[in-house]
C-alpha cells in the first residue's frame, strides 16, 4: 500500500497527491514553479507539518532544475529569494521554514558550480525525506507502548453500551484522533496515526475514532480515506462528539500531531485539538502528542509566541463550497490552536518519549 | 420582526417555516395530515424543543381538523392515537411529549361532543405556545442579570488583541452559543438567544460567537440568520474554536438552551454541549442552561435516564449534502449529549435562575 503523497517525475518535476479532492479524486498535479509549489502549500493540496517542509524542498529542487543553471553565486541567490518565498505560504507549522532553512544552508556551504549546488540540494532534500521516513517508523515504535499500557489497564469498561458505541470492549484499542496525521501528512507511516498503522499491521485490535476536523474536514476526507485503504477499522464524528465518547469511556487515548511545538511544551495544532485535550483531562483519558524533532521550535519559549494562521471565512461559512451562514454574516478561522504544555500527558518524538523543558534534548 | 417559526392558514392547516432550506431560502410548508407533521419534526423542518412541541400541539390539532368529526369517544381515541405517532418522532426533547400529554389529557377531559373535544384541543395549543411565548420574555427578563454582571466585570481584559478576536474590549458582552435558540426554537423570543435579543433590544452592546454546530449547522445556517435579521453583531465559529476563544479572554458568558433536563440537573443539549461546558469550566467562564419548565423532567433521575437520539450517517459523512468521507467510512452520529449539571452554573427558567435538585421548585 503507497499512500505518500508526494514523488518525482520521470523528468525531475514535483509530483503532489492533490489532498484537496479526497476522497472523491485521486489527481496528482506536476510541479516545476515556484508560483506552483506556494499555490500547492497555501491551497493545502499538501498539507501536514512534516509533509509541507518535504514539498518545500523538493518544490525547490523542482523550480530549480526547471531554470538555466548560472554561475554559482545567481543560483545561491536564487535558492534563498526561492526559499523566502516558499516560506511565506503558511506560517504556522515550523517544519516549512526549518526545511528551507536546511536547503539555504546547504547551497551556501556548497563548493562548485551551479550545478554542483542543485545536486546538493538534491541530496538534501532526499534526506529531509528520508529522515522524515526514518523518524516516524520511529514514532510509530515508540507509540506502541501507550497502546500496550491502555490495552493492558482494560479500559472501556464503562462503555455505554448504545449501537454505534459498541466500541470499548476489552482486546480493543479505541484510539481518537483529530485531523490527519498519517502517510498524507509526511514522509513516511504518520506521526499520531503512524502509531496506529504499526499497531494495525502487527495484528494489535485498535478502533480509530477519527473526528471530522472542521472545516477543511481531514479528519472525514483524509483520515477515513487512509484507514479504509489499510482496513483498519474506523467511526468518523463531527468534532463535538468525543466529549461524550469520552464521558461513556469509549476512548482509551488521544493521540494528536502538532504544527509547531514551543520550548516549554506547549503545542501548535489543528484547531479544535485544545477543547480535545481539555476535555480528555476532564475525564482522565491520556493525550499525546506525536511529532518529529523537526516541529519543535525551541526559539518559542510558549504558545504565545506561535504565530497562528488566519484563513478565509468561506472556509468556515461555506463547507464544500456550499452556502451555510448567511451572506453577510462574519466568521473567524483560525487554523490553529495552543494547547497548554500541562493539559499533554507526553510528546511522542523519533527519540523516544519526551517531557519538557525541551531546551536541550529535543534541540 | 417577526422570525416566528409557526403559524395558522386562513383555513386551519398549520404552517412551518421549512428550517432545513434557510438561511438560502425562506419556504413555508402547509400541513395538515400526522404524517406531514410527523415528517416536519423528524426531518428537522421544524427543530428546538419548545417548538416541537408546540408544532406537535399545532399540528395534531390541524390533522383533527382536516377529519370529519365523529361521535366523542372515537374522536378522543383519535387524538391518542395520533399524538403516539406524533410523539415517536423524536425521543430526546421532553417537550414534544409533555405538550402531547397536555392535548391527550385535555381531549379526555373535555365533556361535550368531538366538535367541543376539537375546540379544547384548539384553545390547548394555543395555550401551549402563548406560556411559551410569555416563558421565554420571563427567561430573557431573568438572564439580563448575567449580561449586566458579565458586563460590570469587565472581561475580555485578556484578549488576544488578534484582528478577528478584535471583540472582547470593555463595554461590549461576548456570547457564545450553540446551536440555535432563538425565535426559531421557541413559540417567543428564545431560551439562549432570547437573552441576547432582549439585551440587543435594550441597547446593551452585545456580540455573539456562533458556535456553527455540526452535523446540520444550526449555528451558522439558524442563528446568523436570526442575529443577522436583529441586526445584532456576531461570528460564526467552527465548534472547535470555542476553546481558544476562551483561552484568550474573548467570551464572558456561555448561553445555551436544552431538550431535556433530569432531576439532579444534568442536561441534554445539541451534541457539542458538554465540550462547551468543560472548556467553560476550564477557563472559569460561567456556562448557563437557559429553559422553560416544559424542558425538565422530574421522571429522569439524571442525565444517564435521557434517551439519546441517534441519527443517520450521512448527516456527518455527506454535510450539506455533498460526500466528505469515503462511501465506506462508518459514522456515529448522536443529536445530543449530556452535560453534567456540576459543570452549569445555573438554569435560567421562567420563574429566576434556579439550582437542582428540581425536584419541587421545577415541577
Amino acid at each position: 500500500m503507497s499512500l505518500h503523497p508526494l514523488g518525482w517525475t520521470a523528468t525531475g518535476r514535483l509530483t503532489i497527491l492533490d489532498q484537496t479532492l479526497l476522497p472523491g479524486e485521486e489527481r496528482w498535479l506536476e510541479l516545476d514553479t515556484i508560483a506552483g509549489v506556494v499555490e500547492a502549500i497555501a491551497m493545502l493540496r499538501v498539507r501536514g507539518a512534516p509533509a509541507i517542509g518535504i514539498a518545500a524542498a523538493m518544490g525547490l529542487v523542482a523550480a530549480l532544475r526547471a531554470r538555466t543553471i548560472g554561475p554559482r553565486e545567481g543560483f545561491v541567490q536564487l535558492v534563498e529569494r526561492y526559499a523566502a518565498t516558499i516560506r511565506a505560504a503558511r506560517p504556522t507549522a515550523v517544519n516549512l521554514g526549518w526545511a528551507l532553512d536546511r536547503m539555504v544552508h546547504r547551497a551556501a556551504s556548497t563548493l562548485g558550480d551551479g550545478r554542483a549546488v542543485l545536486a546538493a540540494l538534491e541530496a538534501e532534500a532526499q534526506a529531509i525525506w528520508d529522515e522524515d521516513e526514518d523518524a516516524c517508523r520511529r514514532m510509530a515504535e515508540h507509540g506502541q507502548q501507550l497502546l500496550r499500557a491502555r490495552g493492558l489497564g482494560g479500559s472501556g469498561a464503562q462503555g455505554g453500551g448504545t449501537g454505534a458505541q459498541a466500541h470499548g470492549g476489552t482486546g480493543e484499542i479505541n484510539v481518537l484522533t483529530h485531523c490527519n496525521t498519517g502517510f498524507l501528512a509526511t514522509g513516511g507511516v504518520g506521526t499520531a496515526l503512524g502509531i496506529v498503522h504499526l499497531a494495525a499491521e502487527r495484528g494489535t485490535r485498535v478502533h480509530v475514532w477519527v473526528d471530522e476536523t472542521r472545516p477543511l474536514l481531514q479528519g472525514s476526507r483524509l483520515t477515513a480515506w487512509e484507514l479504509a485503504k489499510a482496513g483498519i477499522p474506523h467511526t468518523v464524528v463531527t468534532d463535538g462528539v468525543a466529549a461524550s465518547l469520552m464521558a461513556s469511556g469509549s476512548v482509551d487515548l488521544v493521540l494528536v500531531g502538532a504544527d509547531r511545538i514551543a520550548r516549554n511544551g506547549d503545542t501548535a495544532n489543528k484547531v479544535g485539538t485544545l477543547p480535545l485535550a481539555i476535555v480528555a483531562r476532564h475525564y482522565g483519558v491520556p493525550c499525546y502528542v506525536v511529532a518529529p524533532f523537526s516541529t519543535f521550535d525551541l526559539a518559542c519559549a510558549d504558545g504565545g509566541a506561535i504565530p497562528i494562521e488566519q484563513r478565509a471565512a468561506a472556509e468556515v461559512t461555506r463547507p464544500l463550497g456550499r452556502q451555510a451562514a448567511p451572506e453577510g454574516s462574519e466568521a473567524y478561522n483560525p487554523a490553529f490552536d495552543v494547547t497548554s504544555a500541562e493539559l499533554i500527558n507526553g510528546w511522542v518524538t523519533e527519540r523516544g518519549i519526551l517531557k519538557p523543558p525541551f531546551d536541550g534534548g529535543a534541540g
